[in-house]
Parts: C-alpha cells; sequence; structure tokens
C-alpha cells in the first residue's frame, strides 16, 4: 500500500536491470559468506591454542560494546550498511531479490529480510576480530566484492522507478560510503599486521592507557574557580551565549564515548539522510510535476467549485503555478528546517551524552537523573541497553515526519496568512480581523504596562540592596480591580503556553536523552525510561576507574606471573579480582598496596561500590562507607552538589 | 459573531422582559453602591480619630490578600460573583444594560465592562473592613438588594434564547450561591458584633494563635520514622495507593491556605462550573434537534453523496439516528471526563500547594523549584503574583475546551472503529489490518519476549546479592541481530511516547502548578514561571514563622507600653521591628531574650534571612552566617535533603 502510493506518483521510467543480477549476487554472496566464516571458525579453534585467548567464542561476539579503546569504525560502518538496508527492506516492493513475485507476500519477506541482512553482513565484522592476517585478506575481499558489486549496480542503473528517478541512488549513498571505509580499512589492517605496527595495546582494552589518562586527569586538582555567589544569576548576553555552546560538541581529550553511543549517533546521521531524502524525493517530484501540468483546465474546475480568481484565464493559471510553487517552497523549507534541528539535536544530545556519562562515573546520581537510583544491571536495563542504538534511529524517523508535517503547516499559514496578502496587499483578512480588535489589544497592554509599572515603582521599595513590598492597600486593590482584565489576559497565556509546549516536544521528539514530560514523571516517557537505563548499564559495565584498577591489577599480577594468565577482556579482569584472594604467594606489603589502591579509587568513586560488594564485603565494609561517606560530603561541595542529595530522598516514580 | 453562532442553532424562544428591568436596576444599584461608599468614607474618618487605626486607607484595600487568618469566605464570593459576571459579559449579546444597540460596538462595552463590574461589587467588599456595625448592615442590605433582584428576574424569565433556554439560568446559579453567602454572612457579622462575641483576634492578623501553633508543630519533634533503605523502590501496590493518595486532599490542622490561593481554588471550581455548562448546553441540545429532525430525505441526500446504508429508507433514518446517538453520547462522555479530570487536579493541585508552601517555609527551596533561587519580591513576581487568581481560571477554560475536543475525537474513533463493528460484527477495517500483520506483530512479541527472557535467564548472574552481566559475547550477538528489529520496535515506542506526551500534556494543561516542559527548561513554560514567581512573593510576605515573630514582639511591646501602639498588620509589625532598635528603655535582659528568639527562628528558618537583610545587617550577619549554614546542612539530612543542594549549584535557566 505503502509503496503503490509512490508509484502513483512517480513518471513512468523503464524498470533497469543491472548486469549484476541481485538474485544471482546474493545467492552468491551468501555463499561466500558461509565459506568465510567456516574458514574463520577453522582459524579460530586453531588460533585458541595459541596465544590467543579468544577463540570460537570470539567470532561469535565481533564488537565489544562495552570496550571504549577498540576500533569502533568496523562496528559502526557495519551498523550503518545494516541499516540502509532495512530501510531499503521497508521502502523497496520487492524486499528480498530471492523471488519474483512478492506482491502476496511482501511482508514475509520483509521479515524474513530483517533477520536476513544481520547474518549477510556477519562476516564483515567477523574478519576483524581474530586480529589475524587471514582475517583481514577474507575482510578485505568481502567488502571489496560487496563494494564492487553495489558500485557496478548503481552505475548500470543510476534511474530507478521507485519513488523518484534518482532515489535508489542517493538512497544508498550512505551504503557506499560504509562499506568503502571497510575495503579501505581492512587493507589498512592488514599492512599494519604485515608491518607489526599494529598497536596490541588499541584492542588489548585493559592495558590501554586511555582508562589510566582518565584516572590521571580525574585525579589532577582543578583550578578553583572564582565563583560568584551562587544566588547571582548571570546576565542575558552570557546565558545566551551559554546556550549555544552547550549545542556545540566539541572533543575532548581523556574522554571516549562508549562504542554504543558512537554507533547511535552515526545511525542516527544515517537515519536523518535517508528519512529527508524519502520526504523530499517522495513529495517534490510531484509538486513539480502537478505545477508544470496546470493549464486553463483549472480556471473552469474553479469555477465548478465557485471560486473565481480572476475573469482571465491566464491569470488564472499564472496565480494557481504561484500558489503551488509557494506550496513547494513551504514543503522544501519545513524539510530543510527540520534536518537542521535534528542535526542541531543531534549536537546537543552529544555535548549531555558525555556530560551525563562523566557525572555518573562521579557519582552525580541525583543531577543525571533528579532522583536516586541504584546504578546495576537489571533485566529491564539490560533490555534498554540492547535497543537503545536502534531506538534512537526510530526516534529520529518519527521526529522529523511530524516536525516535517508541523512545520510545514504553520509555513503554509504563514506565508498564505500574512506574507502573500501583505506583499499583494490584498486579502488581509488575518489583519483585518486584528486590527478591529484594537480596543481589546489596547486595555489588554494598558493592562499588562500598569502592572509593571506600578510593579516597578510603587510597589516594591529598595531598602539596604533586598527589595520589599510598598503600599500594600493600593496593590490589593489593584489586584482586585484587574481581575477580569487578567482573566483576558490568561487567556493568551494559556494559548502560548500549549504553543510552546507543543513545539518545545515537537523539536525534540527525536532526542531519547531528555524527558518530554514534567520532571517528577520522568520516566512515564518510554524513550527518556530507555536512555536512563541504558546508562545503567553503561555505567557500571565499563566505568573507565574500574577498567584502570582492572588493567593495573592484571598488570601487577602479570609482573609476577610471567603474563601467562593475562586477560583481554573486562569481565576476564574482574573474574580475576574475584579470584585474587585465592591467588598464592602475594607478599604483605604488595597486598597492602593494593588494599590502598583499592581503597584510594573506591574513595573518588563512589559509584563503584554497588559493583563490588560480592567480594571483601566483610572486611572493609565498615571502613568504606565510612570514608565513603566523607568524601561524598566533600565531593558534593567541591563538585556539583548533585550527591548530597542521593542518600536523603528517594522517588516512587523512578526508574 | 460568536454569539450569532448560538442564536443560529437556538430554538425560537420570545426574548423576555423582567419586572425588574436590568437597565433601571443597574442606575439604581450604581447610585445606591455609590451613596454606599460615601457613607463608609465618612464613617472611615471618624473611625480613623478613635481606636480603630485603619481608616480610609482600609477603605480603599478591602482584602488583605497576604493574611492567612482573616476571613476569607467574603472575598471569596466577591470574586465568584465577579468571575460570574465576566463569563456572562463575554458570552451575551448585549453586554453591559445601558444602551439598546449594542450590536455595533459590543466590544468597547465589553471592555466597560470589565472595568464597571469590580467597581459595582466592590462596596460588597468594604462594608466589612471597618467592623463596624454600621457597615455590617449596609452589607447585607447591599448584597440583599443583589440577591433578591437577581432572583426575582430568574423568576420572571427562567428562559432566555441565549445559546439554551435555561443556559442563563443555570449560568447564574453560582452567582446567585456566592450572592446568597454574603446575604448571610453580612446578618451574621452585624448578630456577633451586636453581642459582642466578634472575636477581634480573628482579625487581628498578628496576634491570631494560628501563626503561634504553626511555629509550636514546627518545633515539635517528629517521631522518627523506621527509615528503610533508600536505595530500595516501595513495592507496586503500595506506590499505586500513595499515586491515588495524593490526590486526596485533606486538610491539616495547622496549615491554612493564603487567601490567594483559595481564591484561586474557588474560582477555578466556578470556572469549571460553567465552562462544562456551555459545552453541554452550546451542543448537545443542537445534536438532539437535528437527531429528532432526520427523516427519509437523508436516504436521498446520502445517496447523493453516493454512501448506501442500506436499501430501505426507514433503515436508513434509523441508523442515521443511531450513529447520531453515538456521536451525542461520545460528546457528553468526553465532556464528562474533561470535567472530573479537573476536578482530580484541582485536588491535586491543592495537595501540592500546600507541599510547595510548607517546603518552602522550611527552606526546600531545590525540592520545589529544582534549582536555586532567592525567595524575595521582584517586579515579575509582584506581576505574576496579582495576575495568578486569574491566570488559574484562564487556563482550566482553555484546558477543559481542549480536553473535551481531543476526548471526544478520540472516544469517536475508539466507537466507530472498535466498539460499533464489534457489536455489528461488521466493517472491522481495523481489525482486520491488524490481522493481516500478524506475522510482523509475532515478530515484535517474540523479538521483545527474546530479549526479556535472555535478559533474565542467561545475561544476568545474581552474586552475593548483587546483579552482573554474564555470557557478555552472546549478549553482544544479540544485540548485533537484532538491531533491525529493535527499529522497528523503536517505531511502535515512538508513536507511543508522542501519545503519552500529548496525553500528559492535555490532561495538565489546566495546572499551573507543574511545568509541562523538561526539567531543564521548566521556567519556559509561562504558567509555571508564573506560579514559581507567585510562590516567592507568598512566601517572603507571609511566612507564618516571620509573622508569628512580628506578633510576639509586638505582644512584648504592647506589655511594656499599654499596647497603645500596637499594629493590625503584618507591614506594620515589620516597620516596628525595623524601629526596634531606636525604641527606648529595653533592659538588657529583655533584649538579650529578643536576640535569642530571633536567632532560634532564623536558625530554623532559613528562608527568612533574605527579609531581614535591611536591618541589624553588620552586627549579627558572620555569626548567624555560620550558624544557618550549619544548621542547612543538619537540617537537610534531617528533613528532605533538598536544602544540601540549595548552596551548591546554580541553574541559568532558573526564574
Amino acid at each position: 500500500m505503502f509503496c503503490s502510493f509512490f508509484f502513483l506518483f512517480s513518471r513512468i521510467i523503464p524498470p533497469c536491470d543491472p548486469t549484476a543480477d541481485d538474485r544471482l549476487y546474493h545467492i552468491c554472496i551468501t555463499a561466500i559468506s558461509l565459506v568465510v566464516m567456516l574458514i574463520l571458525a577453522v582459524l579460530a579453534r586453531r588460533t585458541k591454542v595459541g596465544d590467543r585467548q579468544k577463540g570460537l567464542p570470539g567470532l561469535l561476539s565481533p564488537v565489544n560494546f562495552l570496550d571504549h579503546t577498540q576500533h569502533k569504525g568496523l562496528a559502526v560502518a557495519v551498523f550503518g550498511v545494516l541499516l540502509c538496508k532495512l530501510w531499503g527492506l521497508i521502502i523497496s516492493p520487492n524486499p528480498l531479490p530471492f523471488t519474483t513475485d512478492t506482491e502476496n507476500k511482501r511482508e514475509d519477506w520483509v521479515i524474513l529480510g530483517v533477520l536476513y541482512y544481520p547474518a549477510l553482513y556477519y562476516p564483515l565484522l567477523a574478519c576483524g576480530t581474530l586480529h589475524n592476517k587471514v582475517g583481514y585478506v577474507l575482510g578485505s575481499l568481502l567488502s571489496w566484492t560487496h563494494f564492487g558489486v553495489l558500485v557496478w549496480q548503481k552505475i548500470d542503473c543510476p534511474k530507478t522507478p521507485l519513488i523518484h528517478k534518482h532515489y535508489s541512488l542517493f538512497s544508498s549513498l550512505p551504503q557506499i560510503a560504509c562499506l568503502a571505509f571497510l575495503s579501505f580499512q581492512y587493507p589498512l589492517l592488514l599492512f599494519k599486521g604485515l608491518k607489526g605496527t599494529e598497536k596490541n595495546n588499541a584492542t588489548e582494552d585493559l592495558s590501554s592507557s586511555y582508562y589510566k589518562d582518565y584516572v590521571k586527569k580525574m585525579l589532577k586538582k582543578k583550578p578553583t574557580k572564582i565563583s560568584t555567589s551562587s544566588t547571582e544569576t548571570p546576565k542575558l548576553p552570557q546565558r545566551i551565549i551559554d546556550a549555544i555552546k552547550s549545542y556545540i560538541y566539541t572533543p575532548e581529550e581523556a574522554f571516549r564515548f562508549p562504542p554504543k553511543l558512537a554507533i547511535s549517533g552515526v545511525v542516527s546521521f544515517i537515519t536523518l539522510y535517508q528519512v529527508g531524502l524519502l520526504l523530499i524525493s517522495a513529495v517534490v517530484p510531484t509538486l513539480q510535476t502537478a505545477r508544470l501540468g496546470v493549464d486553463e483546465d483549472i480556471a473552469n474546475l474553479l469555477a465548478g467549485f465557485k471560486i473565481m480568481l480572476s475573469p482571465d484565464k491566464h491569470e488564472v493559471v499564472r496565480i494557481v503555478v504561484y500558489y503551488m510553487w509557494c506550496v513547494e517552497v513551504c514543503y522544501i523549507s519545513a524539510m530543510t528546517l527540520s534536518a537542521l534541528v535534528n542535526l542541531a539535536m543531534l549536537m546537543r544530545s552529544m555535548v549531555l551524552h558525555r556530560s551525563n556519562l562523566k557525572g555518573l562515573y562521579r557519582g552525580d546520581i541525583y543531577n543525571v537523573y533528579n532522583c536516586q537510583r541504584s546504578i546495576r544491571a537489571s533485566r529491564p536495563a539490560l533490555v534498554c541497553w540492547m535497543g537503545y542504538t536502534s531506538f534512537t534511529a526510530a526516534h529520529i524517523f518519527i521526529g522529523m515526519i511530524i516536525q516535517t508535517m508541523v512545520f510545514f503547516l504553520c509555513l503554509l499559514v504563514a506565508v498564505f496568512l500574512i506574507i502573500i496578502p501583505l506583499l499583494h496587499r490584498q486579502n488581509l483578512i488575518l489583519f483585518q480581523i486584528l486590527l478591529s480588535m484594537w480596543p481589546f489589544w489596547l486595555m489588554i497592554l494598558l493592562a499588562v504596562l500598569i502592572q509593571h509599572i506600578t510593579g516597578r515603582f510603587c510597589f516594591i521599595k529598595k531598602v539596604a540592596g533586598t527589595r520589599d513590598l510598598n503600599n500594600r492597600g493600593n496593590l490589593f486593590l489593584l489586584t482586585y480591580l484587574l481581575f477580569p482584565v487578567n482573566v483576558l489576559i490568561g487567556v493568551l497565556l494559556a494559548v502560548w503556553r500549549m504553543i510552546i509546549t507543543a513545539l518545545f516536544n515537537i523539536v525534540h521528539m527525536g532526542r531519547m536523552d531528555i524527558s518530554l514530560l514534567n520532571r517528577n514523571v520522568e520516566a512515564f516517557d518510554p524513550a527518556y525510561r530507555c536512555y536512563a537505563h541504558y546508562l545503567k548499564i553503561e555505567v557500571s559495565q565499563s566505568h573507565p576507574v574500574m577498567k584502570a584498577f582492572c588493567g593495573m591489577l592484571l598488570q601487577s599480577m602479570g609482573q609476577e606471573s610471567n603474563a601467562a594468565q593475562r586477560s583481554r577482556d573486562a569481565e576476564e579482569g574482574i573474574q580475576l579480582v574475584q579470584q585474587e584472594k585465592k591467588q598464592l604467594k602475594v607478599s604483605s606489603a604488595k597486598r597492602a598496596r593494593r588494599h590502598w589502591q583499592l581503597l584510594y579509587t573506591l574513595v573518588n568513586n563512589p559509584s563503584l561500590v554497588g559493583t563490588r560488594k560480592h567480594f571483601q564485603r566483610q572486611t572493609a565494609e565498615s571502613f568504606l562507607n565510612g570514608s565513603l561517606k566523607r568524601s561524598t560530603k566533600e565531593g558534593s561541595k567541591k563538585e556539583s552538589g548533585g550527591t548530597a542529595c542521593v542518600a536523603l530522598s528517594s522517588h516512587p516514580n523512578c526508574v
């Protein structure tokens, strides 16, 4: 139904069969991918007994979403390709190229495609997992094949009958870009592997210097700012500059985004591009065609509805064409505005993600969530974490469509009721209505002015730096006398409230990192709830300080036991920590040093305490609690004041 | 235009001229009111030299909006009458009864009416100000006249052609009730005055026991609750019970609403009644008339639009009548639902007003405003305070209209797409569409189930009371594979977000005490901004503890100087405090006692400090600041944890 709608409006373009037939290509590439996976599996089994410890399990989890330091490029590119394919799947009348008569069971094919494409592109991810030259060679070949065939198809058939002749070409641009990135990245990795310059550190998450740098920066004493009095609000220009600055993302040295957020960012951007492209190419060509097709029959048609634009038929055609051009301009402006708004929101989201993550690392739970929450893994949190990237894309999609519709309507109203009447000096209906109400507006204006002026000069007196009420009697009298006028002002205010609320929510529809609801019921907003849960998993599982600590422990252990038991992953590190006690022959001096490191780290990162209850519970609890409380109290004053609230107020509406 | 619309739909009812002609009545009553005011003025001048100290200025400010203890009934009733008159002014085609040809300059008459009616009802308020028997007699006579003429007119002409034959009668019921209250209250006051039992204490604000009771209750030690761990969230049934309880207002002993809030409550209730009445009487009779007027012509008319409901014409009439009845039921249900929702919101607002006021008295600025603000009088705060009562009425008005429209549309959709098809087992279009999409729903359901079940049983392990991730490899794999499905789930989630946000905002449209925007931009909501400002004035100017303190000072002074300089009003009390130092012959023991009282009061009420900077600035500042900081720190832990944040974080978006 969705597609037939588009077909209806597109001009007839002969269906084009590319030389690289899609059906044949898919059958071949599926077979090739299967072979590649088998080779990789064999390779993995062989290398498992060697010095690499990942092996087959590693092949089954090619992306570590909780690892800040790995090279995120591969994962981001594959997710980008996958999203483009999903998009094509939903738009295209022929979701999977395996059969020809898909008109009837299109939906079933879409469902199959939803499961098929992730599997198809899986080898592209898996080839990079083993850090093996064979893997890189296979990856290069595979990505070249994908890239080559896609480009070949697009050169063969740049025009398709779907939606608009060039829609298909433009729609596949992000996919081509992602595949090109992969085709370039795999050879680069192979080259580095051959030269032996591939940094093992970059892949060995825990021994990466990033976490240590983060800890170092965190422990560094900040220069104490000369804080102005907290009751003084900053001035207006400063506030505007601050607001604009908060929308511009500038990278920071000692902070990297978690992979899920990086993927979400790219996925959001691709969604934005695709939705924008669809909105433009589905409507604008149709409008243009209609505009070019206007002839003198339109005058007769309008006369049938008793609309007489002009006695001259040529004039009628001219007017109708002009109005249609206006509609077109409005639509394109609305779409552009929506895209720009979403881009700004994307930037703002990144700024907010960073500050939220850093806040939670620091333990500022109250500032981020506005209530007390326990930062630990739970079932809903895990489900939200799994879906977060997808949900961002979906929200941008819905948000852009709604924004375009609303902006389009607003622009139409503005153009046809305000701008065109003003330009042509006729049909000034709106202005006439407003003008005929001038006594009303005058009364409103006077009432507001009277209240503000008397409020400023009569009813407030300044005594020794503070302000107090004056002339209470007259204040009460004025309040009583202006009661009916204020009701009328209140109606205007209520309408304004409605407009501003609707506009804010529509503009921020695509953002999951803020709630669109009131602060007491924030958790009822499903998107924000999901984001809040997502942050929980991210912070509880990949806290940089925890990772630095685990890395440090592994390092010191490695010095003792010849690095044989070195472990690549964070979870193994944590397990090692758990087994720490069982380790033999740890000198008491070293144990003391470790205890000290542990305590120091935990004292500076209260949010880590939740993750370590399950060991050393009995020994250090009372001592730690004491020092943590102290540190929380001090930290809250030093940093941002949020943490002091943590233990004190609880909120029934919290997630 | 608004009125002619109503006229069009109302059946012809002969215009009715009451025996008590409105024009004559208004001329007479204006003259009488003028005479009453003159008598009161003469009386005020005479009593001024006597023992009463209010005199003429008191006559010009009959309501003290900042006085918690005065009898609020008179003010509430007069505001109710005024609102009903304003409502009639806007609805009626003949806003003021002084001229007959008002068709042309209706708007100008409305503006005149907006200024005329507050003046007309002013004497009803002023008669009670002097606490004089003559005043009460005049008040009784005036209110009897108003009441009698109104009732006489309504008995004479129960039916009017305006909107609906009984609309005018029902619309004046609140006005009659308010006037009846006044007619009863003035004789009661006179009777009490004659018997000498009129409690002077009740009118003498500062010496009222209310403030002392408030202070006593506040200083009383609360039984320490056995607090559960703050990280534990209460269970679901408990949370539901708490949520329902928070919507039910139960009066508390030691707390009285400020007069402005009491007036706002009654004004909101009257607005709710009037809007509901208008919505019902403007639409339902018309629908009923249309339904009764359906005959077999409708079959021909529908056939003209090529709609064939049935081959039998009688059957067509039956179906059309049935559908129209359904529309009627939907409309009435929507209106009732909207009225009930607004009633619930009114109750909830009262609960919230109380908790906000008590919180601010306590100094919990952060909990109420979510940021740091200075609680003191300012120009915008004063303007918002003046308009608050009117704005509440306007917001309920707009809120109810929007709610009724939205609920009506939703109910229409529900009835015609779900209920009627289900009842008649035909036209099940919606169900057919949903059913034809069953593979899609199944996929979505399965994906959600898989994520929840694996999240519960595979990926989370419980170790020693805490939960941690398990099987990370498989978690990452599942996350990757379910990415496309999750995008589709995300679309559903985004639609749900849109619905829930819109519904929440529409339901809470009439409430000014919560912001409809996100917590960081709360102040952009004009209604909430107004409420926040209103609270500032209310708390800074009528803090019960401050009043108790002023009362205590006046009392002790009165004991010394024969109560000659006793002052009735809070502001005079404060001025006396300012002059305190200039007072002679205060023994050092008494001065010490007063200092101690002052310090004790201020230490327990940090929010009062702002109001006293302008005296004793040099002497006690450093000492007080120290003790206040300590008390804030302790208080925050004891009470609710809000205050600790106060001094620590500042928000650029705060009002």
